[in-house]
C-alpha cells in the first residue's frame, strides 16, 4: 500500500460562505470501528454549495472538508472492522455513519438514523485525500471499475435508484422522469430500463429528446415547453391513456409536483426527489382521493440500496457523463455552479 | 318470502336542489347479473345532501332516488346469479356496480373503475323499499346482525376500515385520528383498536375525551383546542416520542393535514379521507423528503374490506349510535344535516 | 365480419382415454355476459392430454372439446358485455370463467375460485373453430400479434410470467431456472431477463447451453448432469456465493426440489409450477428454518397478470417456438407427445 | 451502581455432554462496542440442552457458559456505545451480536448473518451474574418490567411473535396454531389475540381446552387426539368453512406438517418454527400448486421483532407461566428436561 502520509492535500472551508482553501492539513487516524480511505477521485454535488453557503436549516462543522462522492482505496480500519480489508476499493457517501442501533437503522432505514453524520456536513468529507468513514456505511466498489467514472454514482445514482424502488413500479410498467435530462434525470432513465421500467423522459429541446430516447432507454419523450397540454400528453404515451403507474420528480417545484399528481395512474405513486428551499408539495384533496394517488418523498439510499445501484453500474448498464479537473481546481467548480454554467458532473483528481 | 309488490314508497329528487318527494313509484325487476333488494333501513350520509345540492364536479341521475347505505332482504336476482340467494341479508352500497373487467377491478380496486354505478347518485339508490344492486357488490350481511344497526357500517364504517389498512399500520403500532370524537373518527377509533392499533384520538372537549378514551378504545386523547403545542403533544403520546406511524384525517382541511405531515413519525403515512370541496393537500418539501414520509388519499372500501369491516362489526368489536326515523321524515334529516344539527348517525325505516 | 356459420369443425372426445373425432359440431351461442371467439389457432399444452387420459383427480367434461391456449376474433357476445367489441382480437385461456365474487376473485386470486371453469376441461375449449368463453375472463391481444404465435403465451408464458411474479424477485436479483432449456424454461428465461432479472439456467447439453445463454438471455448455465456438486455451482453463479434469490422449478420432481432449498439464498424462495402426479415437495426443517426459506406453488396468472405477460410479448421481448400443423392432426400430436417425441410447441390451425 | 465484581457465580460446561459445574469465574471487561449486564434471571431454553448435549449440527465454544434469555442491569459499557446507559435495563437474547455490515443484517435480517455470535453456544451467555453482550444487539427492557417474568419472552415470545408476523395474517384473519397448548404454543395464542387475529388452537385434552379459549384468548379449540378429521374439523373452526390464513407450527413433526398443508386456507401461509433433529417438511405438489400454499420457515427475531415483542409483553397483554429456582440448581432442571418432566418455564435467579 505504500506509507500513509502524515499530511495531505485538503480543501478547507474556514467560516460559512467560504471561499474554499487548497492547503496541507493532518491525515486522522480511524477509530475501532472505521476505515481510512484514499479518496482518489470526488464528485462534486449541488449539497456541497449549499454546505458552503450555509443555507440549509442545519448548520455544518467548521472548519469543514466537504465532498461526499469520493471513490479511493482502504489504507487503514480500526481493530472492530472484520469486512473491509486493507486494499478494498470503497466509496464514502453522504451517509458517513449512523448509529446502527436506533429505531430507523434497524429497520433498514439508516438515513433517518437521528443521529447521522455526513460527508463533508457534519463530519469531514472527501475533498481530501484521506478521509475518515464508519466501516458499515463505506460502499463496496468492485475493482474492475474506474474509481472517476464510479463517483457520480455514489450519490446521484443511489439517490434516483431508491427513488425508483420506493415507487413501488414493477417491470413493465411505465414511470414518468420530470427533469429526464439532467444529471439526476439521465441516471434515473438508466435505471429504469435495467430495471424493466418503461421511461417517459419529460424536458425540453430537441437535444434531450435525442438523448432521452436513443441513449437513456426512454421509451418516449415529451416536451414540457411545446405541450399544449402537458398532462394529456403524458397520459396519451400509455397505451390505455391512464398515465403512468409512478412520477419520479428530480427537481421539485410547486407547477410539476401538480400536474404530476393530475397525469398519475389511479393508485399510482409521485416520489420526490431534490430538496429546494421553501418548496411545498400540493395536490387537490377530491382528486388524490378518489385516485388514491400516494405522494411520497424519497431521501438517499440504504446500504443495501446502494450496494444494488453500483451493482447496476458495475454490470455496464449505467453510464454517466464527467469531467476530471483538479482537487485544486475546486473553487472554479463551485464558481461555475453558482452562475448555473454546468453540463454533466465534475470529478475531482486529488492527486491534482 | 311474500308476493314482491308493483309499488312501493320512495324519496324522489325531481330537480337539482330539491326538495325530496315522497311518493310512490315501481318497483323494478333485476336484470341476469342484479339482485333487488328489499330495503328495510338505509342511513343518511353528507353524500347524500351533496346530491341533492349537485355541488360536486359530478353530476347525478335525474329523477334520482338516493340513499347509499341500504340494508335488506333479497328477493329477486337475475339469471347468472349463483353466489347469492333469495332471502339472504344483503347491503346495498355506494359503490352499487362496476365493470369487474377493466385494469382496477382485476386488480381489487373497483371503486377506481372508470366506470361505477353509483347508489343513490348514478343510480336509484336505497331511499326507496326495493332497490336494484350489481349482484357481484352487494355486502352480504350475517342473518344475526341488527339491519338497522349496520347501516351506517356499509359506508363510514367500511371508510374507516380502509383508511386505516391503506395506511400500513401493523398491530402495536400508534395511530393518530384526526376529528376522533365524530361520526367517521368514532368508528375509526373502534376499528383501530380490534386491528391490535393503538389510537391517539384527537378532537376537542371534555365529553369527547372521555368517549373516545373510555368508550372507543383509544389510549390518548389530544385537544387541539387547548393544546399549546399539538405537534410536541402528539409526538409525545408515542413513547419515545416520535409520532405516531399513522395519521387518519378523516376531515381533511389544511391546517390539520400540514400538522400531521410535521408530526407523524419518519416514514410514516399520512391518509387522507373526506372531501371538502377545493381543499388541497399541502406538505413542505424539505421535511417531507428526508422523513420519507407517505401521503395518500383513500377512497371507499373494495368489495374485501367491505366484508372484512362487517366482520369486524359482526363480532361485536364495533358500535356505530344512531336514531330511527321513517323515511318519510328524509327531508327533516337534510333540514338538520344543512343546519349542521345532527349528533349521530340518522337511520331510515322504510316501512314508515 | 361474415356471417357465423351453425356448424363448425371440432376435435372430439367421447369418452376418457380418447381417442379425439374430427368432425362437424353446432356453433353455440353465447350467454349474457360471454363472447363468441372465431378460433384460428390453438397451442396443444400436456395438460390437454391429461384430459384425455383422464389421469387427473378432477373429472372432465363429457364429450368434451378440448384446448386452453386459443386465439381468435370475436363475433357475437352477450347484452351484458360492454367492454369487448366485436372483431377484437382475444384469447381463450385455461381458466375460461370464474364466479368474480368470491373471496379468491375479489382478491385478484381467479384462479382460486371454488367454482372455475376450465377451458377444454368443464368446458368445451378451442379444439373447435368457435368458441365460447366469459368476456371478463378473453385475454385482449393487440391487433398487430400473430395469432399463430401468441397461442403458447396464452398458458405456458403466463403461467411462468406469474411464478416469476410470485417469487418476489426484485431487478437485479438472481434467479435460478430448473428445467431452462423446455418449453416453459425456455419462455422463463426470457420473461426473467424482461422482468430486470438475472437468470442462471439450470439443464444440461451444450445445445440448451448455447440457446440459454446466446438466445434466451441467462447470465450463466449449469449444467445438471455434467456438475459434481450442483448446490456448489449454482451458488457459485452468483458473485457473492450465497445463491439465487429465487429458483422456478418448472417441472417438480423431488431431487431438483430439494437441491433447491439447499441452495437458494437465505430468505430466498423456491416456486413450484407443473403439477406431476402424486409428487412431493420435500425439505428439511432445520435448513428451512434457520434460512428462513419459503417454498410457494404457484398456479396460472390471474387476468391482470395475464395481460402483464401479452404485453411483454406484443412488445417483441419474447419469442416461443412453435410448429403450425392442422386442426384435424390433433391425434398426431398427442401421439407425439405420449412418445415424448416433442421439441417446441404445436399450434393448431383451425383452418384445416 | 455498586462495584462491579471481579469474580462471579456461573454454571459452566467444561465438555460436551456435561454435566454444568457451577464456580466462580471472572468477570470480563466489554469491548468498544458492547456492555456488561448484571444478569438478575435468566430463562432455560431447550436449546440450552442441546448446547449441552452437543446433538445439533453447529459445535458450541469450550468451555462454555449457557444460557440466552438472561435480563438484568447494564453495568459497564464500551466506549463506542451511546445509545445504552449505564443502569438501564436489558435482555441478552440467542442472538448476542452479529456484524452488522452483511446483506442480511443491511436487510434487517440479522438472524441470517453469516459470523452471528449466539449466547450460550459460540458465546459465553446468561448462566453467570455478568455477561458480555454487542450493544446494538441487547433488547431494551421498561423498567416497569418485571426481570424474572419477562425472561421467557427474551426466546420464546419473540420467536413466536416473529412467526406470526412472517405468516402475513392480517387482523381479523384465522391462524392455528399446532401446540396451541405448549410454552411456544400458549405465548403465541396471546399475541395472536393482541394482534387482531383469532386463533384456532390446536392441542389435546379438556385442561389445555379451557386453558386456551378462557385464558390465552384463542375462539376455538380443535382437539386432535378426539378428532375423527381433524383437516375438516379445522376448516370449520372459520365460518366459510375455507380454513385459516396461517398456521403456525411450533414443534414441526411430520403429519402436523402434512395435515397444515391439507388445511390451510388457499394462498394461506404454513410458519414452520421448532427444529427437531432430521425432520422434513414434506407437502404433496398438485394441492400446494392449486392451492398456491406457502410454507415457510421462520427463525428467531430481529431486534426490531424484539422489541415490538416486548412492547406487548409490556403493556400486560401477554402472561407466560414460570417458576424461580436458583442459578445454581441449573442442572436439576437440565435432569427434569431430560426427564420431558416440565410444565411452564423455569427461571433462574442468579443471586442463588
Amino acid at each position: 500500500m505504500g506509507e500513509i502520509p502524515t499530511e495531505q492535500w485538503a480543501q478547507v472551508i474556514e467560516q460559512t460562505g467560504g471561499p474554499v482553501d487548497y492547503k496541507k492539513i493532518p491525515v486522522q487516524k480511524p477509530g475501532p470501528d472505521e476505515v481510512l480511505v484514499n479518496i482518489k477521485f470526488s464528485g462534486v454535488c449541488h449539497t456541497d454549495l449549499h454546505a458552503v453557503n450555509g443555507d440549509w436549516p442545519l448548520a455544518t462543522k467548521l472548519p469543514l472538508v466537504g465532498g461526499h462522492e469520493g471513490a479511493g482505496i482502504v489504507v487503514a480500519k480500526g481493530d472492530l472492522v472484520t469486512d473491509v480489508e486493507i486494499g478494498d476499493h470503497a466509496g464514502v457517501k453522504w451517509l458517513n455513519g449512523s448509529c446502527l442501533a436506533c429505531e430507523f437503522c434497524q429497520s433498514s432505514d439508516e438515513p433517518l438514523c437521528p443521529k447521522p453524520l455526513l460527508s463533508g456536513y457534519t463530519v469531514d468529507g472527501t475533498f481530501q485525500q484521506y478521509c475518515i468513514a464508519k466501516a458499515a456505511h463505506v460502499a463496496r466498489i468492485p475493482k474492475h471499475c474506474d474509481l472517476a467514472a464510479i463517483a457520480p454514482i455514489l450519490c446521484a445514482g443511489i439517490t434516483v435508484y431508491k427513488g425508483l424502488k420506493e415507487s413501488g413500479a414493477r417491470p413493465g410498467q411505465f414511470v414518468a422522469i420530470v427533469g429526464a435530462g439532467g444529471g439526476l434525470g439521465s441516471l434515473a432513465c438508466q435505471y429504469a430500463k435495467a430495471m424493466g421500467l418503461r421511461a417517459i423522459a419529460i424536458d425540453t429541446g430537441d437535444e434531450k429528446r435525442k438523448m432521452c430516447t436513443e441513449q437513456l432507454g426512454a421509451e418516449t419523450f415529451v416536451d414540457f415547453a411545446t405541450s399544449k397540454n402537458l398532462v394529456a400528453d403524458v397520459q396519451k404515451a400509455t397505451p390505455d391513456g391512464l398515465g403512468p403507474h409512478a412520477v419520479i420528480l428530480v427537481a421539485v417545484n410547486e407547477k410539476p409536483f401538480q400536474q404530476a399528481a393530475e397525469y398519475v395512474r389511479p393508485r399510482g405513486t409521485v416520489i420526490c426527489i431534490g430538496l429546494p428551499a421553501g418548496a411545498y408539495l400540493k395536490a387537490p384533496v377530491f382528486e388524490s382521493v378518489v385516485k388514491m394517488i400516494r405522494i411520497q418523498g424519497s431521501y438517499v439510499g440504504n446500504r443495501l440500496d446502494s450496494a444494488e445501484a453500483i451493482e447496476f453500474y458495475a454490470r455496464g448498464l449505467i453510464k454517466a457523463p464527467f469531467k476530471v479537473v483538479g482537487l485544486s481546481e475546486l473553487q472554479m467548480v463551485y464558481d461555475k455552479m453558482r452562475k448555473g454554467d454546468i453540463a454533466g458532473r465534475f470529478v475531482l483528481d486529488t492527486s491534482k
